[in-house]
């Protein structure tokens, strides 16, 4: 049943009805869920779990209408060890998940996306492609980080967060360019990002802010649209 | 193991643990990945492609508190050629999805739904029931559809949109009717829309606002609540 | 293939490629879908509906980051009569779910969370750990109830809602308190809610409104921040 390509480290620990494809590579003292799904190539590192239900290593897939069209030569998944992953998720092809990660049920990370050290991808959470997301950093649950967006160590970002990287919505011919988040800020839950907003270090947004311009390092913005309420 | 009710075309590629009910209908060269789920009477055109873990053509269900009851003759689900959908999904029975749609990972489509040509359902987002979306339409990642709403042709919707269709939030004894989006209008991410709104042709609807009044064709609103910010 | 230990009522009507691991009790008359995983020690009371791809009875996890860390010791997943539960859900141990409860498809529900009679999760609705729901409670699709929130009975909450419980944002040495939301009150879409705000009975909460005080009994708030529109 499982292909003669698939490599498999010591006590593996696995469920009903999970499929490997081929080249697969798992790692040592690895737990693997009831109805797992495993594309080809994937590489999975020393104690990793996951959860029933969950699908990786998927490649991208698009329509007629798709301004991007997924590249042809992706690498494979990449899931350090210690990554620990929920039910019912969903990964792509070409990505880098480091040590020590955390990813809840529900939750979807698309390609060319990296996840730096024991950060948290809260349940229901979704990743867009092209993000680099650095070490420690929270986003919790329901959250939606868009493409082309960059967060730094020690983020924080609290439930339902939203954020988009398309100035013109669907015009095309135009860089998509997400919300730059650096080291330390925080983002209250169900704050609304523009495109390319720039949150400095330490800033504080808060819960439901709309935020439409830059806010400098260690500042505090409120309400929509934010505006900063330091002394 | 596959009921003699089923009819399949040519080239089907079919995954592991599929479960495929009775009187189901399939294409030609159709894709379907590990434990797809395809309920009773389902009509699948040529050239589908339907990812790992997605239930197709699900029976709607209720409990004794909910006002509307799921009628007992429903069509079954018809997907048109050329139609993508993702990982995980959930879509139901009497819901018409037209050539070229993609579904993304994560999502659900209701029934007596109609989804246009080449028109774009992002990962995770939801369309309730009784719902008309037109052609080349984008709703995007997270995005929430609310029953008895009308989208119509090129619409653009970001991520994290949020509509309602109940102006007595659970009184009942009343018409539920969710927001019109006319054509090409473009809505910006994590927006909400109230109960029966009406937003005009090519109007712009910034991110964040909160929209308690019909919005006039190629007008700009932004705030909570929103107002617009035309010359 | 079914263990010794679980034990089975009259009439299970049961799909393909379902799992039941040890020790779970199933009443009379219970419908199971297909690639439905049922997690060790889950009960099951008489007539309950669980459809396709959901996981029901799962033990929480953590990583290193994570600041409280499961309990060793949880009780079963307890689900009574009359339940239905959608398809490609996340159900957790040690939570009780109470006769005629409705739990929609790609919904989750963690540990320690106890929902009353003839309520409503939605579809895509998220509820965290340490909560309480009463009776008749709506909570509509795509909703975020977070950890240690109190809702009584007959409570409505619109789609797209949004909690936190963590006034610091992840600084830790602090008592998290969610929201409470008393009896009767009403939450519109895609409202944000501060950690340990307190709805009164009646209470009205418009669409998109940014809850950042406690709203008295029978007043209605909009806007961000939201405040008070009676007379």
């Amino acid at each position: 049943m499982i292909d003669p390509t698939v490599k498999i480290g010591k006590n593996l620990k696995i469920g009903s009805n999970v499929v490997i494809e081929d080249s697969v590579t798992i790692g040592n003292d690895v737990v693997i869920g009831h109805n797992v799904v495993i594309k080809k190539d994937t590489f999975i590192g020393n104690n990793v779990s996951i959860s029933d239900a969950t699908t990786i290593g998927k490649y991208p897939s698009s329509n007629n209408k798709m301004a991007r069209k997924p590249s042809l030569s992706l690498q494979p998944l990449v899931i350090g060890d210690h990554v620990t992953i929920g039910s019912n998720s969903v990964l792509y092809r070409d990505t880098i998940i480091c040590s020590g990660v955390f990813i809840g049920d529900l939750a979807s990370v698309r390609e060319k996306v990296m996840i730096g050290k024991e950060s948290i991808i809260g349940r229901n959470a979704i990743v867009e492609n092209n993000t680099m997301i650095g070490e420690r950093v929270t986003i919790q649950t329901s959250s939606y980080v868009t493409a082309d967006m960059i967060i730094e160590d020690d983020v924080f970002i609290g439930p339902c967060f939203s954020s988009s990287n398309d100035k013109y919505m669907g015009k095309g011919n135009y860089t998509h360019q997400g919300p730059v988040l650096k080291k330390g800020c925080k983002i209250g839950n169900n704050a609304t990002l523009l495109p390319g907003i720039i949150i400095g270090e330490k800033a504080i947004v808060g819960a439901g802010a709309v935020v439409t311009k830059d806010v400098s390092e260690n500042s505090i913005v409120v309400g929509n649209p934010s505006k900063s309420i330091n002394a």
